[in-house]
């Protein structure tokens, strides 16, 4: 999830300059209309120590206009709060309809520190999390707006900021107990995870902002609460019949050029292998999972992969490599196109929910319930609200099947725009391939940078423990094969020794 | 929950006849426009062993149409079904657009059973809560109409049932495990009552209904569907631009003869107290208090106690007399009128958490946060889906009043009509007094009905293990403060025991 916000976002200082302006000016034209309105707005600011949470706040400050806006920090417990119950302090720090409420530190910071230095258990934070999901929702159906900002810096881009702040920036004191959260820092990045992933609902969503820059972490911080800001006066401006339930607002998604920068241009494709290399590596992981597939079955423990990728980035080869291994009692492959009308006339999920194999059985997902999220998002088959839902649904899809015991594989393989446009051509030019390349992959290929977005929400919000995306570089197939072959592997063994 | 099931509402033979062939036209009326829209129609058929499910899903044979009907039975798992994800076999059941699935037993009934046999702790029926309420709101989302039904039966109706299949109708065979449930009846109903109020959403609802006459309720959960159903047609009817969220259905009352007999209606208002004998309890229930409260102080246990009420029913009094007997240090009486203009800028329960005691005292609401489902109900004031909404709110607040060791006490003090109309009329006749009745109170008095609706709806939904309600017979004045004492105290004693 969080690997989206490290890839080197930032902005330089003039350009920052010549942008912020604008951004003030109709921050404070937002907060203008929002006088007029009927609802509070609640920005919630966490996220890593170092993040620098403490400067976004009184950047805010800065920008709005601070009739109407106030913020409380979650700091020690008073007297006061401690005889209460736990929930009083944060309705008493609830902003009323008008006002913007930031609020520094939230409902969201005792649970992930209580789990992360193992003061609460699992099931402990679970239970929270559904009284923090119900409380959200209390507020949103009153028509609050809530946008929850998570700011986030890598393990070193962290460590960094600590040494700089030690070094002398004395108006950026280390406050305490920063030095302990930095060792936890792997603990507290997983806890985090889980919590932002199952509080990240359509009503509340959470922003997950790369923080190592600080004037992008800023800018990016103002222009999304703006865009959520717009999105929720332009929906109160609506008159609504008085039995009508209120607009939900949606998550807003700015497009300013540092947005663009995705996973995929992290991706370094220049890997490749011999081909003698590769037929001893294809060799040795066909036989080794072959000998797993097999223990698998004896186990009763299924496989569910899902392959995904760009148009002739090798996915039916990846397949064949991984099929090739298995005995064809064990396997079966599920091609993915439009639905059936039978399948239309269910959940989107139905028709995959059909395919889950019997225990011990291997289902090779050739596209997938990603679909919605992909081709459906894009091409505007799903509306904004369908595939924003999706993530969510296909998380707890994805958590019944791993509950089950079910190892999952899920693999997009990536190529480059260059290499796809030679592999189009090639193929054009041999007969027996001609088939595979038609007119709908030249348009898919006009909408590459919208798929590039699209995927990368994919794999920031549904990468998870149990269903990990694995992103192959696919520019070299035979790479790209033993990585599919390997990583399966992998994965199969580590369900065998859970199971 | 329950109680509000066991009033005796029953049909007799000539009614049903009478009633039968129009709910029949309109069922296959709303079945065939059914098949135009896009929807499909989930009935949950669940409930305490006996009271008839099964007698249930014949009769909606016998009505609908069975093309565009489906019945699923939740009986032994298959070979199939125990290979795969438990909830394999439930996306299985579910019924296409157009059609209506019946699902006999469903996700509820394992969850319930287990919890009830301790095969499961509480924490794992939690987790299980929140996976129905996901799995719920995705098919709601995806415009699925959901209905669920839970058959109640009292202890002993369950016991005479029983007995009377044993006896000789041969056609209704005991089912196996049926003796077992009833050993276990308290421990089942404690285990349903929380599952159906932890899944009771505005957007798919529990319809309980008294199973032990059979007319009654065969006839009443056709109404129920058909109403759910028509006001789902009516929905789907209005095109909705395409980037809306889809209009959720909302929760839907009948007004058949027999729902408008209430809990209210079994309330025996004949007990009264001599003078002489309620001075002496007087006096006995307030040294108790008195000593529980100080006992309160030193332990931090805080209390919260609501009076609700009738016009004229004596809530003032009955405060005073708990007021009476606590040092005036310790308590804090807060009158709740209409909210001020800061308040009415907040969440509706923003008002109420700022009244919540420090540990240790107590504040005794003369009316309260339960107005929402009382008067701005009835008289329009929330809407209706803020209202229902508040139902699940109002339990989330009392439970973390509750996790954080307060003690609740509610009041609902019962007059009948008569006795009201006497009060109002003698109180006109007393200066002093006259302030007392407004023209308000006379047109309260005029919506009674509609009021005793709203108390049976508050009380059957609202009454939990850790905030139960206590109606109070209340025509003899001196009986009911007495009533009030006792309990006070008993709910005090039960804190500090817990604490």
């Amino acid at each position: 999830m969080f690997d989206a916000a490290e890839v080197g976002r930032r902005i330089d200082k003039k350009d920052f300059k010549a942008r912020e302006p604008e951004l003030r000016t109709r921050l404070l034209e937002a907060q203008r209309r929002l006088r007029e309105a009927d609802f509070p707005v609640i920005v919630v600011v966490s996220g890593v120590e170092g993040a620098g949470k403490s400067e976004v706040v009184n950047r805010l400050h800065e920008w709005l206009d601070t009739r109407g806006l106030q913020t409380v920090a979650f700091w020690d417990e008073t007297d006061e709060e401690r005889q209460r119950p736990r929930w009083w302090r944060f309705w008493r720090a609830l902003p009323p309809n008008t006002a913007i409420g930031v609020l520094f530190g939230s409902w969201y910071t005792a649970p992930i520190v209580d789990r992360a230095t193992g003061a609460t258990t699992e099931a402990e934070l679970d239970e929270e999390l559904a009284h923090i999901a119900e409380f959200e929702r209390m507020l949103t159906d009153d028509g609050a707006l809530i946008v929850k900002f998570w700011f986030h810096l890598s393990r070193e881009a962290q460590a960094k900021r600590f040494k700089d702040m030690k070094k002398g920036d004395r108006r950026r004191k280390l406050a305490p107990k920063q030095k302990e959260f930095a060792k936890l820092y792997t603990r507290f990045i997983e806890v985090s995870e889980k919590v932002l992933r199952a509080t990240d609902s359509g009503v509340a969503p959470w922003y997950v902002i790369e923080a190592a820059d600080p004037r992008y972490r800023d800018y990016t911080t103002g222009e999304t609460l703006l865009a959520a800001l717009e999105q929720r006066l332009a929906l109160s401006a609506v008159p609504a019949s008085s039995d009508d339930a209120l607009p939900h607002s949606e998550p807003v998604s700015i497009d300013t050029p540092e947005a663009q920068i995705t996973i995929l241009d992290h991706v370094d494709l220049s890997p490749a292998l011999e081909r003698t290399d590769y037929k001893r590596q294809l060799k040795k992981y066909q036989s080794r999972l072959n000998a797993l597939s097999w223990a698998a079955w004896n186990a009763g423990v299924s496989t569910v992969a899902v392959f995904e990728g760009w148009d002739a980035a090798g996915k039916g080869g990846a397949i064949r490599r991984v099929t090739g291994a298995m005995d064809a009692r064990l396997y079966r492959v599920i091609p993915i196109a439009a639905p059936t009308d039978e399948e239309r006339a269910h959940h989107y999920l139905w028709r995959f929910w059909r395919h889950i194999p019997r225990a011990g059985y291997v289902a090779l997902f050739d596209r997938s319930w990603y679909g919605r999220v992909l081709v459906e998002r894009v091409e505007g088959f799903a509306d904004n609200i369908e595939w924003m839902r999706a993530f969510a649904e296909i998380d707890v899809f994805e958590e019944q099947l791993a509950e089950a015991g079910i190892a999952i594989a899920k693999f997009w393989i990536h190529i480059s725009k260059e290499e796809q446009l030679a592999r189009f051509e090639a193929r054009a030019d041999v007969p027996y391939k001609q088939h595979k390349i038609t007119d709908e992959d030249w348009r898919n290929r006009e909408r590459w940078d919208a798929y590039k977005d699209a995927v990368n929400d994919m794999v920031a919000r549904t990468s998870t423990a149990h269903a990990p995306w694995t992103v192959v570089a696919g520019n070299d197939k035979r790479h790209g094969r033993i990585e599919v072959l390997r990583t399966f592997c992998e994965t199969l063994e580590r369900a065998l020794d859970r199971g």
